[in-house]
């Protein structure tokens, strides 16, 4: 056997990368920095609106030819070698390699995440993974640091690990994205100017997937506004399905399923069928109309109409804020296990008569939410990675209301990203601030 | 069904404490705060040696009763519940209840190990676990906060959860105590300044284990000084088998296997038989002359003779360092990898052939290593918590002459604790700094 050489992150044998500068490939980023807003808030009192509008239509989905591509991705370290699993015993019988780009790769969500999606935690032990981290600039030596504790771990289902800052290169046939990176909201910023900033990442990241990923790549959308960027995502990616988008409101859906579990007093695996409906933000709408414990409706089980319609929605909304309080950060690892539900949601049928929640593609739902709009519904799997509409949920007068103004909040969203849907000029209406507490 | 009240942490029914306050208990902090250390440090250069002695001498282990405990453990939310797990269809089969206590638990490292331990990833799927978090004054707050994550992410497997300061309360009926927590050495702090410190907090950890965990309970102590800090705590608990106190080498492990991988450019799951030999600090003693890579000797396939024997050792001890400069914090995630491999490595038999390394009492031990300290050395399991000795490793004079040096570090950091472990007075006649680069 011969002895290498040490081998280094700038190795590169990645082989479906290998034929990379005789593709056609996209880039998107100089149309956007074009792009003037012409903003006038109004006194910043909570529920002002301010009313912005773009003074240049930009189209999107558009796609802009080079010839070559600014940065190659990185096999990192170890990942770089190169085997063949189907001729040892130990790997035969594995599944053929699941790529899974995650971007915001060198933050602490994805700290946690990452080393789950290594383990075999969440594809299972016979499910040999590739992972490819998505970073900044800025972030290019974290991503490493995160490759190298990747390596020392020595995870056997682990058999590559790419770094890179161009989702050209890092989302190539990936078949799961977990978007986790977003610019946090800086001192003064409004949030129709986070829109902005953070949609422009993900309409590039949309164009991206589209150019390069999976033809069935599941888009997980985890950096807020979540279900706005997802929607842009989306419409930046024609030629994947709608239905392959979510937006994350698991983490909400579990806390509401343990505040539902603390005021019943029981344990919190005796909770199901929790939906949580519209925007992962304040207009959120955890629903106890549908929820059960022990099978039956909680209405029944918890008596107090009051609680059930007032405190427990501010409970699960404020949980964040009050875990920020304690801990002094953000919560990371129970977002990256409600991420790690989500996938498993998708990959493992869900339970007769249960559901679970996502922000999907409104069109053709059957509730008559507004279609065109990502927002989170009741969902069931097969395990097939697609999902269907639960149908049979009861919608009372107390949470149609609630729904609408979610409905309405998302709609005036989304005609603040126009811009970058391809629907036109950006009209910003916004409530002042609907950011749930403890998320930036 | 009753609708109970929002439960809250202050809420107490953790069965097996009811009858607390009859039972005898020991604590001891108030003794250590009287010793005093004249200490004359010599000018530091990087072998100045510093020498200290304790002016008064301190028996240990020692006990003092009390009749009052100053603070109870809680239960934490959810987790208040009390349930019977043998009483329902899904969890009928499961084993009975593990208590696992983990300190330091509002720290990184314990961020990622106890959503490990509640996954079911490091027991087991039919392995209902408790956990019993250990934290300081300081950081009570922050344990609510985990705390709060854990009921957040679901686990049905975790059914209790416990916070506190008072480890005579935390580690009531453990059967693995998790040994984070450790103060990080502060600036102008020499190393003997540490060990005393540290090692009161595991003299006092010892005592609270010897009083109330579990007769067998398997103690893994990742605070540095490690490895000196076991053989602390298993002085002051006299009534616990010095085999169940391990210190963690792991990491050091996984990450020299990484680097013997990519110096022979195979996937790191080709190697094995590494052991790390002696302390977790820069004199300890990467072992190549016994690894395997592929089943044949590494001596074999890297060639390499001044690389196995130079470069080898200082990238596995710098690897720490190289990350913290890249990541910019130390190695949380892949520690917690690897204190999963610890404990799985006990609960789990070894593969035929293999070993695994761990800090161990060397009293008895077949290679010629003084007596009475804890050493890192090749272990085998039969996944019953226990280990053995591995018998046939190979011994050369470089391996040997390099044990030696770990060996007589390890024996002047003892005489450097006696104060601690009830062995007279101490004298600290250390090296300048032996700390692993990336480690505080």
């Amino acid at each position: 056997m011969a002895v290498a050489e040490f081998a280094t992150p700038s190795r590169y044998n990645y082989s479906s990368l290998v034929n990379y500068s005789s593709k056609r490939s996209y880039v998107s980023t100089s149309l956007y920095k074009k792009r003037l807003i012409a903003c006038t808030p109004l006194p910043s009192t909570q529920h002002a609106r301010i009313c912005c509008s773009a003074t240049r239509e930009v189209q999107a989905p558009v796609a802009v030819d080079t010839a070559e591509l600014k940065k190659q991705a990185e096999c990192y370290g170890v990942f770089c070698l190169t085997y063949d699993l189907k001729a040892e015993e130990d790997t035969r019988s594995w599944k053929k390699l699941i790529k899974i780009a995650v971007s915001g790769a060198a933050g602490m969500i994805s700290n946690h995440l990452l080393f789950k999606l290594a383990s075999g935690e969440v594809f299972g032990p016979d499910q040999p993974v590739s992972l490819k981290l998505l970073g900044s600039e800025r972030s290019i030596q974290a991503l490493e640091g995160v490759a190298m504790e990747l390596e020392d771990s020595l995870f056997p289902l682990l058999r590559e690990v790419i770094i890179g800052i161009d989702p050209y290169e890092v989302f190539q046939d990936v078949e799961w994205a977990l978007l986790i990176g977003a610019k946090p909201r800086g001192p003064g910023m409004e949030r129709a100017d986070l829109l902005d900033i953070n949609g422009q990442i993900f309409a590039e990241q949309g164009k991206a997937l589209n150019a390069v990923a999976s033809r069935n790549v599941k888009v997980v959308v985890v950096g807020n506004p979540c279900n706005t960027n997802a929607l842009i995502c989306m419409k930046n990616a024609p030629n994947i399905p709608p239905k392959n988008f979510h937006a994350l409101t698991r983490l909400d859906e579990n806390r509401a399923k343990c505040q539902l579990a603390l005021k019943a007093g029981v344990f919190y695996d005796k909770v199901s069928n929790v939906t949580i409906w519209g925007n992962h933000s304040t207009t959120q709408v955890p629903d106890f109309l549908n929820s059960k414990i022990n099978g039956f409706p909680v209405t029944e089980i918890i008596k107090d109409r009051k609680w059930l319609e007032e405190e427990f929605t501010e409970k699960v909304q404020k949980r964040g804020g009050v875990l920020i309080q304690k801990w002094g950060r953000s919560s990371a690892a129970s977002t990256s296990v409600s991420i790690v539900d989500a996938i498993r949601s998708l990959i493992i049928p869900t339970p007769k008569g249960d559901w679970f929640s996502s922000g999907v593609y409104t069109t053709g739902n059957p509730y008559g939410i507004a279609e065109d709009i990502v927002f989170s519904m009741p969902c069931r799997s097969k395990g097939d990675g697609d999902y269907e509409l639960v149908k049979d949920v009861m919608i009372d007068d107390f949470l149609w209301n609630r729904i609408k103004k979610s409905e309405a909040e998302l709609l005036a969203e989304k005609r603040c990203v126009a811009h970058l849907t391809g629907e036109g000029i950006a009209v910003c209406d916004l409530p002042g601030d609907t950011m749930l507490p403890g998320e930036m």
